[in-house]
């Protein structure tokens, strides 16, 4: 077979596995949920809230700190560092398309972008806020917030509900479409490579679209044990046993080590991985998810092929004005 | 005299006043050295270099972390917070209208822009990379950043030289124009309100334009003693004196306590006051300038005037595009 013919064979097979990892190309608008339409003064006014370090408790952590929007929509760390420079044990989620998970954080704990906004604000490794009542506090102090809410809710005064709706809706803008596999199943054949496509294959023929299929590449399940298999030798070096996932929300020990599927959109830029980031690469990541989630050593060239398939995931990120936050005279942190 | 009369007869002296306080409104652009005209891609480089954690040694502490251009271009912290929590014993000044500052930095160490951005990112407590040619080598290591400098430097590599340049640039353009006090000053004497030019009046009676006139109200002069006359009350309560100042530096005595005449442009904004950030609100900051620097106890109604003439410093803030940061591959930190 020559070069040519081979291509050809590959881009054939590709065109009708390809159906198989994702029935569409990611869609450039999020559905939100009935009683949380997005509207543009939500959005403006989540934004802001999105990139307001005045959420902490030290003034120096806003979302955007662990999910920064200017990168790949979070921080490139093994966990994050919350106020006062501490650290937890897990690795922030990218925010780009997570409006297409359907759970939120690692455990899935959160059954809405709306549910999760409310957590880390109040963590206290993450921003440390007493309450949601000392934030209603906070931002009831600034003027321009008092109108911003006014314009996103009418008549609904700043609260807990209404802060986490507007970081919501402004989250449901965040989607990067147009990745090269986008364009791939959109019938633009060219936008891979012939080493994406095999990539492709290989991935769907070992069975990571199990548990990464869907325009998200993180369904059709919710939930998914990790590690499936045991190798006492990726254990010893990433610790990945010692957190129960699930489990620990739910207490039940059916439950222990059930994750979220993560989305593998935009997973070359999110280093590094799985929930604890204890892995720093994802030529690692791939490998390691052959032997604990498949039992199967992958070769060189299986797991260079997924990669390069894996780069096709990176989609184009929307330009976004900087939000100016609305300033109030005389308030001051510790 | 009626109110009216009073309203004209406030606005004429402010009118002959006003030259004393400020010969011409804010310029909309800054002076650049001979050595780093400002050019669109240096400013967009540096926007980018800017906004990037990943100039720190956590991943976590970006410029605008602790001089945030979506507020008031600093933290509203007493001292900054740097890598792992840390913190120093200076409050951050503003970015805004810094290309109008003859020196940087509270000891005006610093003699430009370019050489002012060169510190924090090597400071222990701020950045915390172990050199320049670790942030030349990270720099080195993004593909997109390569071809950013090289759009900006021609054939320049990417160096601590181009670097802080490019920074220096962008903060080039973080001006706030259109201030009430500018439009006053350029013919629209509706601009400030009554209190605000009783306010003016009396800041320029009591002489506070010795130290804080010119466009960005931090000259003609560049150092300034700090404090001038003792009180003990203050300096048991705020500790002003336990910072040197240029002394520090310079390690001559003649120089203790002397500090760069900082900018009251958008000081509305930029609590906690002084160079250890250690008044909270500006109608104190004012009484203290008052007895510490003039020897004279101001009453509240002065003290009142001129926090409102303090207020018409506020700018208008410009749009700004956020950057979309070039992406790395598997840079991770700890």
């Amino acid at each position: 077979m020559t070069k040519f013919n081979s291509l050809l064979t590959a881009v054939a097979l590709a065109s009708s596995v390809s159906m198989a990892l994702a029935a569409d190309a990611l869609p450039t608008e999020a559905p939100a949920p009935a009683d949380n339409p997005t509207t543009p003064a939500k959005v403006a006014l989540g934004k802001m809230l999105y990139h307001d370090p005045r959420l902490s408790s030290t003034g120096t952590v806003s979302c955007a700190s662990c999910h920064n929007v200017m990168l790949g929509g979070e921080d490139n760390r093994p966990n994050s560092m919350g106020v006062n420079g501490q650290t937890g044990g897990r690795s922030a989620p990218t925010v780009w398309n997570a409006a297409f998970n359907q759970v939120q954080f690692w455990d899935g704990r959160a059954e809405s972008l709306e549910a999760q906004a409310a957590g880390p604000v109040t963590n206290p490794i993450e921003m440390g806020m007493k309450s949601w009542d000392e934030v209603v506090a906070r931002l009831n102090s600034i003027e321009g917030y008092q109108k911003a809410f006014a314009d996103a809710f009418g008549g609904n005064a700043i609260s807990k509900d209404t802060a986490t709706k507007a970081i919501a809706a402004y989250e449901r803008t965040l989607i990067t479409p147009n990745s090269p596999y986008d364009k791939y199943v959109t019938g633009e054949k060219s936008a891979m490579t012939e080493q994406q496509v095999r990539g492709m294959n290989k991935a769907v023929e070992l069975g990571c679209t199990g548990c990464h299929s869907g325009p998200a590449f993180n369904g059709p399940g919710v939930f998914q044990k990790f590690p499936m298999h045991s190798n006492g030798m990726y254990l010893a070096k990433y610790h990945f046993n010692k957190d129960l996932g699930l489990a620990d929300v739910t207490k039940k020990q059916g439950d222990e080590h059930l994750f979220k599927v993560p989305t593998l959109r935009n997973i070359a830029l999110t280093a590094p991985y799985f929930h604890n980031g204890s892995v720093k690469t994802l030529d690692e990541a791939v490998k390691v998810m052959g032997k604990l989630q498949l039992d199967k050593d992958l070769s060189e060239q299986e797991i260079k092929d997924i990669v390069a398939f894996l780069n096709a995931l990176t989609g184009e990120f929307p330009e976004q004005k900087m939000p100016i936050l609305p300033p109030t005279a005389g308030m001051t942190f510790n």
